[in-house]
């Protein structure tokens, strides 16, 4: 099942705001009907809500059949598609690349000018998709055998144009028979392991188990595990690795245990700004999240909340960060120094 | 607010499963409304529970108005009571504390009889306070100047007679002035902070701050927090606990950190028979609790789910295991033996 599809002149796409009581595509060639689906977080994660951007992009400057209209409908898309999610960088670099492969073939004909602009979207799809397919690989290989591996959060195909990060890893080694079994933490408070990495790792067949976040330590303790494997939501030049609240415990467990901590993202989450984690501003949810359930309350009024979206985990707990450009271990300075920016066009 | 009250021939205590929305008190002369209380939640948490069926036992007999049908009512009473919540040792601890205190004064006149049972229902409830209060007093001691203490489920008013376990710590050290802030786990699944503890340190307006579980570690890497306190289902010999699943994680967390990790727990907690938390049997919660919230599911059907109800965490990550006898620091080996089991008569 494929979360994003291009089929003969229109998108398909999974409702994910439907998962996963419900599996509901939607096949539009609206652009309205792509961004309204991006703002609902029906197409959500950094990358895929990249690549919705994209086709929308397309459907937009399909419907023009006047090439006098071009410049305007451009304008338009950019603003339907830009104003979605004003936080999401994925989303402004496909713009952005959409509005370049316009300009550069503007003066061609109508129909060779939508045809580039298609074979760009497909293209972002593509490399979002190589990009997967190569952190997966390279991460399978680091993952002991007869796998146990505690995950957390989603990181997989609802998140990216491909297989995931930290699940592409995982669905890499099932498919080398490698992997034995996956523990999911369900990831208070939005439960996206609960909600989303426990249907997408059914939907491949992996054998896989739900608990909720402070179980894991309890299995390590028991000797049920043998890895750890994460995303990253940003990684500075010393290793430090943002990502969901709940991976720093995770690792100092892991260390604990001696279990191997491994991190998977793609370069495109190396920020070459910051020198180290104490740098990245920490984004505080609303603390809605943790006294409601749904529009149930469950704790008293007026309590007061805590709820950071992601926690710090430095590089000296990380035993391996995997990019679709390889592994990269402890000390991680100078291999992060040798990425060199910009390298990689994945989003 | 007193949680459960003897008040002029009737009982008075707090319907618990309207928490935190709503603060109902029942009162009545009925052993059978206590029954029901103690079955549906209303009245939980071990020791409260043995105090409820012992004060519903007094209530029974109180209805006794020919002294020739005191032996069936005990018997019918004893049955009632006891089928309530089958696994609570403090109710049958309680109840066997009644039947023997019958049993003594069975020949004096009804009047009396009466009040020998009221005596000792009183007796077991104030003998609960006691032990709570020497807790606290040993606990508080332990806590830093400016103390700011993450724990965990719920250990408060609403599971005991008195101010706690962990909680009469925290209680005892705000009244000193020695607690600056609590931050309580929400302790999934069955939310016990959220719900319970949450409602309880804003009744007793200590400061504090709801956060999701696996929030804690975060906190403690940003040096916001100088102690763990926890209570403990169960103490073995070398001073293993086992307590509700998500404290051993802590324990690790806060050696990793150079925090100290405190268990409070009355000496019936003690278990004289194990060696070690390796032969403590571990219960498994029912899925259903992880993959639904109320009677709505987030996770997918047919997902598979680990719920162990509690974990161990070995002794020497727990720097201090605080009783109603006083403080026992690692290796707890010689000092649990020194405790003798059945010196206490604390439910």
């Amino acid at each position: 099942m494929r979360v994003i599809e291009w089929r003969e002149g229109s998108l398909r796409f999974l409702d994910q705001t439907r998962l996963p009581l419900e599996e509901i595509f939607v096949t539009t060639d609206d652009e309205y009907v792509v961004a309204d689906a991006i703002k609902r977080l029906a197409i959500r994660g950094a990358p895929l809500i990249g690549i919705g951007a994209a086709y929308g992009f397309v459907l937009a400057l399909n419907k023009v059949t006047d090439a006098s209209k071009v410049p305007a409908a451009i304008e338009r898309a950019s603003i339907l598609l830009s104003s979605t999610r004003p936080t999401a960088v994925n989303l402004f670099r496909a713009l952005e690349r959409m509005k370049a492969e316009a300009a550069a073939f503007m003066s061609a004909p109508l129909l060779e000018f939508k045809l580039h602009l298609l074979e760009e979207a497909l293209a972002i799809h593509r490399e979002d998709e190589a990009m997967c397919r190569a952190i997966g690989e390279h991460g399978a290989a680091l993952l002991p055998n007869a796998a146990v591996v505690v995950t957390h959060c989603n990181t997989g195909r609802l998140a990216t144009g491909g297989e995931g990060t930290a699940l592409a890893v995982i669905a890499k080694a099932w498919e080398l028979r490698t992997l034995k079994h996956v523990y999911m933490d369900e990831t208070r408070p939005l439960m996206q392991g609960a909600r989303l990495t426990a249907w997408e790792l059914k939907q491949l067949g992996i054998p896989s188990t739900l608990m909720t976040d402070s179980t894991a330590a309890f299995l390590m303790q028991r000797g049920l595990v043998n890895a750890v494997v994460v995303g990253a939501d940003r990684i500075t030049l010393n290793g430090d690795v943002a990502n969901k609240v709940g991976t720093y415990g995770l690792a100092v467990l892991a260390k604990h245990h001696g279990i191997p901590m491994i991190v998977a993202a793609p370069t495109s989450t190396l920020d070459f700004t910051l020198v180290n984690g104490s740098e990245i501003p920490i984004e505080q949810r609303n603390g809605k999240e943790v006294t409601h359930i749904g529009e149930t309350r469950i704790a008293p009024e007026g309590v007061e909340v805590y709820s950071p979206a992601f926690d710090i985990t430095p590089g000296e707990l990380i035993s391996a960060i995997v990019t679709e450009q390889g592994v990269m271990q402890y000390p991680f300075r100078d291999p992060i120094k040798r990425l060199r920016p910009g390298r990689s066009r994945a989003l």
